[in-house]
């Protein structure tokens, strides 16, 4: 708690700026909304009048275990007077009462997740005086009555329902149906009754020094930075926990005030689009609480024209122009108090990915932004929303019902009808969708596992439809047919009723819900995200390149814009299942030559691999990765085949099919490896059996002669895997160069070619400046690395310690989503200076996942490799990010 | 193949020294051999004259493909001129015709493994001068036939049988025994008769001209270097392939010129014990040769002094002013031309392990060298060989046979009758001993691979001797009675007829065989070693350590020196047959609570061994790892219990077996991994039940006050294993620290600790500096980071590709037994900077059985360790290699 006296912080700090003395730049030190609102006063754009306590001031309270610094307190009591002095108003006076909102405001905008106290300064001395001077008593004590119950709640941690108990009760007794038809007595005797609630709660009486209330609510909002909600939502979006919260004290206006007085939220653009197009809701005669809790369904906002047509005015000269100003699609709240228009909040909008991406084309058309611009505006966790399914068009099937295409995108899931069964269904790899009446703050951690969400209340900018469209959730808000009993786990939708367990689709970009399971589609880029990925093209440095092991996924990832194949491997091809047999027949044979005759009957096959692959990629580069892993994943399971073994043994099989089956399981047994990932595989194996790999570089071989005859121009890379001591790839070097020698001679032919080995060891990276004598490049295959370096089994991990290491901190993302940049990334830099170190032009790549992710990709850009390669389906995305690691670079 | 014209080597390198222009100091670019016989010619010592080319023009002849420097044939013809001046004797000359020897010479000596030509310089032209000049015609023409014989094999190729088929079938004709009873006539003969042999294999005529016989004998000494049996040799003893070898070219002195000409082989002190004794052996009218070849079974070097008094006096003398000179046993080739000594060579004699301890104590007792001169003597190699086993001196068996002591030590092992089979078997891991007529060159690998030697023939100094104390390895030569017939696959001693795979033991310190296996003992560290590790514990900088998880190990360890416990793995004392149950019990509980209730019942037997240790090491640091393996470890088989439910199923168990059997499999599938080396263990396991570690913790804090209790002094580090996330250990510090201060409260005692983690895993070594945060002190596990650091399973890797791997030379030793210096040393290295780098003073040690190997131990001083910690048998060789470590540091 606060204390003036005992706090040892630096006493020179300056922890407080009025509105005046701040502006957008401010950011960091004011919070967005702070610095936001300071800087529209600069413009001259109507805002309350107010200060700003500053994130440093909520870092050092927290870091001092709640202490304030000394100097705060008194700082706060000078600013309060100043805007007293400003305002002719003062707090807790019975003449012009000042009354105050303390609102939170993060660096980065986490809309609904901290605290926010309204009408502070109202009480039994002032709520008359407020009454009088508004002409509106009832007002007065409705404002008061929602400060008990507000103030209660976040400041006192009383209950809610408790308040809502005497309401709902009261209500009963006066037998009306809205808050709205109780009568100014009856808000009298609610105060009374909220007052009994809130010191029965508290076991003291309810503090009504207006200082006291200033000082306690401004360290509520300090704390609410460490709820839970916010914990959540800061993890789901990669912010810090050190950044703390800025605090907002400004003059109340008041949207309540009567039929001219207004409150509502707008956006520039269309954010779920990105459309130039009115987009928002606004609700008279309330408060902003009413609209962004989606407690009322709003009003569209195109209705304000009628309605207030002079504040609609001036609101959309004001949007225009906060938009020019900060170059982006802003988000705004706003209030109108008795006809005049009062912005209370301008930050840049949330927005779905396909809506970035046509916001900052046309911005970039209208000539606001530069394309380097546009391009720093898409966040990179919106990425990957690009990739999200969509529902087959051709479904033919109907909706159940229709709300508001709140969040686009399809979700196919099992209904769940509350955020902890979302929570621990979604964490155990299930497919579920949250139903809720509306959602509220404390639903995120549902909201992050589950596949999607569906409100029957709640308009497009409540916390639901905000919050699912920021991380890229399908959301259909305010469906209201939809009639929702959460005890009993059941929704009716005219004559269907659904059951807890049912599968629904949403379709959050239309807004319609359908009974089961609808067949979902690969996602289509579209003609915006082609557009800024091609500007990205021309600021980024890496090569981008994809992973494909067959012709179609070549040619799907050309033209995705893959600048080549990074990785093919060529396992896939032995796994087919007119291959295995032939595969078998070379593991299991007894010696040389029947090895070599299995091995003579794939050589076609994987010929006819290369070939389809050589074809789609004619012209750019394609790595061949040679066999990787180990010979028992090529056979039946272990226990299967003793079980099978012991089946024939006790239920008496023929000999013929014993033998067989024993001999069988001897192989198995022989080759099972208590460590696979630790085995004999990759070059340890080539080594061991060079029959193996001899056949696949006679493949490759001939597959370039018989694309080159037919007119395509293949550019061959091959790539040992697993190697770990420089002698594996000198040795397998001069394997592959005189089977080339030999295929060059018998054909009369020859081309050009590189080759190269993966760095997924631990140590290659520690020596890879000698494995850089006998490798032409390098690709690091983070996927192992990650395996080896942090001595974690991907197989077991995800299922065991791992999501509770992620889930509890330990560390902060799946490093095999993300690559691990101080431990993994240290092993790519290790690895990438070795080699450079013996050859200043090798060339450098990643291949595996973390090629396609935002986060690694900006690392590998810093570590300056040549290449990325991906999945085909995140090229455009490993193009962007490239350019994005190039622009980042840039700014630091 | 030599050449004056073509070679491009620098002309203006000296790839030549006359004898007098050389020293012992010489020894790189002169080799053993040609430095030292210029050394013994400065001392005045009688050798013969001759000239040495440099190992540098073996070397770049080998790397120019066999092709001559430029300038070598003209050196080389130079250097004969002068020799001819000096001797007054011309190489070819039917007058006084000069004749050479030409030797190998390594830097590092390697018995009998390269080859030699005697007697070069004879032909048709001189063999008569040689006569006439000796007065002995049947020397000369017995000369000349060993002459083809040896230039046919070393020089030209031509197998050794077509040369002994010739004599034989001679004999046969002529009805004599031995090779002395041919008369001059048949040794004319058999010189044509040898000369047609060679002219057969060589296609050509047998060479005439001495100058090219010279140029070509040198030319296959270099190529001598690179023979089959050298690179096994040199691999077994960490020679590099890169040094070379010198050519001794020398006149010849004839130890077969009559009775009062004799040739020899001897020691200083004894090689097998380092007694200070006459060791050595002669035989009359012989060439060295036959000596050390083990041909003819020489005589005791007592003998000597009847037979030829002056030159044993003599020899006597000269052994006595080498070892002085040198300051160390000498290994000394002489031979006796008519009366008048020679000394061919002198060098540092091999010497069994006990004897290097040995004779390095008593020359520091007589004053003849230092301390730490006596601590650089012993070669880390030998270390070993000090804890091979002895037989159980109570064994009460009669041996049926007694050979030659030639290598002390006690081997068991089938009997195998040739190289061949006894390098299959015995890199199979079967223990065979190798049972030869006499042994070859030729029988190196074979040796190597067996567990001991067995020759019915050869003496204590012949190649088979020689080798086998050089490496350890047990030996019983020239066991006459043994009547071995090796095709028949047969050995008859007496009545006892042993076959192929007969189990024999070996007492190589007595000689003595038996038949069948005795029982041996562990080894006893004997005085001479006690006194020399006594003089290391003052030279070494880094502690010494034991691995221990009980109190009879860690009393045991004391004894051996160990100054504290580096590693108690806690988990032995979940396997012992006792305690598994409660741990099963542990394991399958279904909640918190009955996990508690096991936990329970493990906590008391955990005190006591915590106890017993602590009483062990009072008063020395006990680091104690908390619980690392997974949990299926202590459950059965996976293979196994599924068999047992299926066989319950088809052949009808009851109910509740069928039930229990099931739930038990469904547990081990659950906690089955694919690849539990990198699993959810160690640190891992901790975070997700942190009741494990609590229990622990508990265990040790009660067993300190037990302890201390009965006036021990328990000082307690405790480790947390596999880490690597700083988070982890940051979380598991508070653990521990919790638990701590919670039995310090409830017991009103307390005691110091210090809290630590292993660095185990590549990550933790490149983010030490996180880490050092959270820890008192750093234990490189290195056997974990061997696996992940290379990728490499050891349960797996040794029985597939890593014996491949050591054998090919891929890597140059199993990096388990000796750490590989630059990947796994790499990351040690990097851990320890980092650590230091955030705690100057961090404690750094290593468990694990590199913390026992002598060159890992010479990394871990390079670094900087404070402690290695390894078994307590090897404790003593790491306190020893750990004062090598810095003597050979302040070397370099």
């Amino acid at each position: 708690m606060s204390s003036s006296e005992s706090s040892s912080a630096d006493q020179t700090t300056r922890y407080l700026y009025d509105l005046a003395d701040g502006d957008a730049s401010m950011k960091a030190l004011l919070g967005g909304k702070g610095a936001n609102v300071a800087e529209m006063l600069r413009l001259g754009v109507p805002v309350p009048d107010g200060f700003t306590i500053t994130t440093d001031a909520s870092i050092d309270s927290m870091n001092a275990g709640g202490q304030w610094p000394a100097s705060l307190w008194d700082e706060t009591q000078e600013a309060l007077a100043r805007l007293e002095e400003r305002t002719g108003r003062t707090l807790g006076s019975a003449e012009r009462p000042l009354l105050v909102s303390v609102r939170s405001g993060a660096v980065v905008s986490m809309p609904g997740m901290m605290d926010t106290i309204l009408n502070l300064g109202i009480g039994d001395d002032t709520v008359e005086a407020l009454g009088a001077e508004s002409d509106n008593p009832r007002f007065a004590w409705d404002s008061y009555r929602r400060f008990i119950q507000m103030y209660g709640e976040v400041v006192e941690g009383v209950p809610a329902h408790a308040f809502e108990d005497e309401l709902t009760a009261l209500k009963r007794t006066r037998a009306v149906e809205q808050d709205t038809d109780l009568s100014i007595d009856d808000l009298k005797e609610l105060v009374e009754k909220f007052k009994g609630v809130a010191r029965e709660h508290m076991g003291a009486e309810f503090p009504t020094d207006p200082r006291e209330q200033l000082e306690r609510a401004i360290d509520a909002v300090f704390r609410s930075w460490m709820n839970p909600r916010a914990g959540v939502y800061r993890k789901a979006h990669g912010i810090s926990d050190s950044l703390g919260t800025a605090v907002n004290v400004m003059q109340m206006v008041f949207g309540n005030r009567g039929e001219t007085s207004a409150t509502g939220v707008c956006f520039t653009r269309n954010p779920s689009t990105g459309a130039q197009e009115l987009y928002g809701e606004f609700l008279v005669n309330a408060q902003g609480e009413d609209v962004v809790a989606g407690i009322r369904t709003p009003r569209p906002l195109a209705e304000m024209e009628t309605v207030l047509p002079e504040a609609y005015g001036q609101l959309l000269d004001t949007m225009k122009r906060l938009e020019g100003h900060y170059g982006d699609m802003q988000d705004i709240e706003f209030t109108v108090e008795e006809g005049t228009l009062y912005l209370l909040q301008t930050r840049n909008g949330k927005r779905t990915a396909p809506a970035a991406f046509k916001v900052a084309r046309d911005l970039v058309e209208e000539g606001v932004i530069t394309r380097e611009q546009a391009l720093r505006r898409i966040e990179a966790g919106q990425l990957d929303q690009l990739l999200h399914p969509a529902i087959d068009p051709e479904h033919g099937q109907t909706p159940i019902t229709k709300g508001l295409n709140a969040s686009p995108g399809a979700a196919v899931g099992e209904i769940v009808f509350d955020s902890d069964t979302a929570e621990a269904r979604g964490k155990a790899g299930e497919a579920v969708i949250l139903v809720r009446w509306e959602t509220t703050p404390d639903d995120i951690a549902g909201t992050i596992a589950a596949q999607g969400v569906l409100t029957a209340h709640g308009g497009m900018t409540s916390h639901a439809a905000v919050v699912a469209r920021g991380m890229g959730k399908p959301c259909v808000a305010g469906a209201s047919a939809a009639k929702i009993d959460a005890a009993a786990k059941q929704v009716t939708i005219g004559d269907t009723v659904l059951h807890e367990g049912d599968t629904i689709t949403l379709d959050g970009s239309t807004g319609e819900v359908y009974a089961g399971a609808l067949e979902l589609v690969p996602p289509q880029v579209n003609e915006d995200f082609s557009a800024v990925v091609g500007w990205a093209d021309e600021v980024r440095r890496m090569d981008v390149r994809a992973n494909a092991d067959n012709g179609e996924d070549a040619a799907r990832a050309r033209e995705f814009g893959a600048q080549g194949i990074g990785l093919c491997r060529t396992e896939h091809m032995f796994m087919a299942e007119d291959r295995l047999p032939a595969v078998r027949e070379m593991i299991l044979a007894d010696d040389e030559e029947a090895r070599a005759a299995a091995l003579e009957k794939i050589l076609p096959m994987q010929q006819a691999d290369f070939e389809a692959i050589f074809e789609a990629m004619s012209g750019l580069p394609v790595t061949i990765r040679l066999l990787d892993p180990p010979l028992h994943e090529f056979l039946p399971d272990l226990v299967e085949q003793a079980l099978l073994v012991q089946r024939l043994e006790l239920q008496g099989g023929t000999e013929e099919e014993l033998r067989e089956a024993r001999l069988l399981l001897a192989q198995i047994k022989k080759l099972t490896e208590m460590n696979p990932m630790l085995g004999t595989r990759g070059v340890r194996l080539a080594l061991l059996y060079p029959q193996i790999p001899v056949m696949q570089v006679r493949a490759i071989a001939r597959a370039a002669f018989a694309v080159r005859e037919r007119g395509g121009e293949p550019i061959v890379e091959i790539m040992v895997p697993l190697v770990a001591f420089a002698e594996e790839l000198r040795r397998m070097r001069q394997i592959i160069e005189e089977t080339l020698a030999e295929e060059f001679e018998s054909s009369g032919q020859q081309f050009d070619y590189t080759i190269g080995t993966m760095i997924e060891l631990p140590r290659a990276a520690v020596v890879a400046d000698q494995i850089a004598e006998h490798a032409d490049f390098f690709s690091f295959g983070t996927n192992d690395l990650t395996q080896t370096g942090i001595g974690i089994s991907r197989d077991d991990a995800e299922g065991s310690f791992l999501s509770p290491y992620v889930d509890d901190d330990i560390v902060p993302d799946n490093p095999f989503a993300s690559i691990d940049v101080d431990g993994v990334g240290g092993l790519v830099r290790l690895g990438s200076e070795g080699g450079r170190r013996t050859k200043a032009d090798l060339k450098l790549g990643v291949c595996g996942e973390h090629g396609g992710d935002p986060a690694s990709i900006s690392l590998f850009e810093s570590i300056g490799l040549d290449y990325v390669s991906c999945s085909p389906f995140r090229v455009p995305i490993a193009r962007f990010s490239a350019a994005r690691a190039v622009l980042d670079a840039q700014e630091n």
